[in-house]
């Protein structure tokens, strides 16, 4: 049995919608962030890194949403989330997922996280201020450049489906018109209509 | 045939590494960035985001230096530098080199690439004046939590290790002094002594 440790908000999103599609069971365990939940002992022994998602499996504890799209892809074939089986295409699928990970989802990480790479209130009043600037750097390289269409890699559905749906559901609150994006728009409103969307937003309220 | 665009300095030395692990033949050119060659027309055309690593592959060009890693290693399986046929433990490898990019190089590149995330040359010098501690502080994860011995993953030599030598040659021009971490300093020499890592070093002069 596998357990998702997520919060509402943030990128376990993506993973808990991988796992609703790929058919398999499992429990998802709600954090309370206004409340700390993340940096106390309890979760620290889950994950020392005092951050979501984590993937408890019967092989021990998973972080870091590439990896564990990933994992959910390779471990669940049938559900046919990602060309494991091609390095080339399999690739470009961590590639996407690479990028939102370390680039856009970093960006985004200005408007609330300075305290991470700052120490003064005036230099997370100036992250904050660029936020909406950086986000559309990279979401315009998104539209561009890498979201093929109808899904990102193309006619597949992937893992990387799910990770934009999530990233690009903070668009609006990062000051950044989704409109601008007319194919990342598209792209929300077709995860939105997909059965495994729905259940995971329900899930998470 | 494989051609890798690097710089030396960059992130681009792990793929550099385990390119000459894998033992397939390919090529290795060097982007001037004091020139800015980086962010040239020509080299826009290769990789869109105007960094490195890229690797041009008979397929394709594929960027972020985990997905070119998981490529090398799934591409030329008799160098076993990753356990790709197995989820969890090609999850556990993928989550190691999701966080040195996501989160430990992130924290290095706020001494020299502010300009990513803020306007104002007080915060870039506020940044910059914290690296040293947010640097130590994902070594201290590592030291303790992530680098099993002798290898990251413990006896197998993988593709984390190329990786997380190259983020760890940072660590003196980051301000950290890395014998608070015997562990990752003794992973440091023993990469140094391997014949791979002497050619890519050579090659990168």
């Amino acid at each position: 049995m596998l357990t998702l440790y997520y919060a509402p908000g943030t990128c376990a999103l993506a993973s808990h919608i991988a796992l609703e599609e790929s058919g398999a069971p499992f429990d998802a365990i709600r954090l309370d962030f206004s409340a700390g939940e993340q940096t106390k002992p309890d979760y620290l022994a889950v994950n020392p890194k005092g951050r979501v998602p984590a993937l408890v499996t019967d092989r021990g504890i998973l972080t870091e949403t590439p990896a564990i799209l990933a994992f959910i892809a390779q471990s669940f074939p049938s559900a046919r989330l990602a060309p494991t089986d091609d390095a080339y295409d399999f690739a470009r699928v961590q590639a996407f997922n690479s990028y939102l990970c370390s680039t856009v989802h970093v960006a985004h990480a200005h408007k609330l996280r300075g305290y991470r790479w700052a120490t003064e209130q005036a230099s997370f009043d100036d992250m904050k201020r660029k936020v909406p600037d950086s986000v559309a750097a990279c979401f315009q390289l998104i539209e561009t450049e890498m979201l093929a269409g109808p899904w990102v890699m193309g006619d597949a559905y992937t893992i990387c489906d799910p990770y934009l749906f999530t990233i690009a559901g903070w668009l609006e609150s990062d000051g950044v018109d989704p409109a601008r994006f007319p194919k990342v728009l598209a792209h929300r409103h077709r995860m939105a209509e997909r059965p495994a969307v729905k259940r995971a937003l329900a899930a998470e309220g």
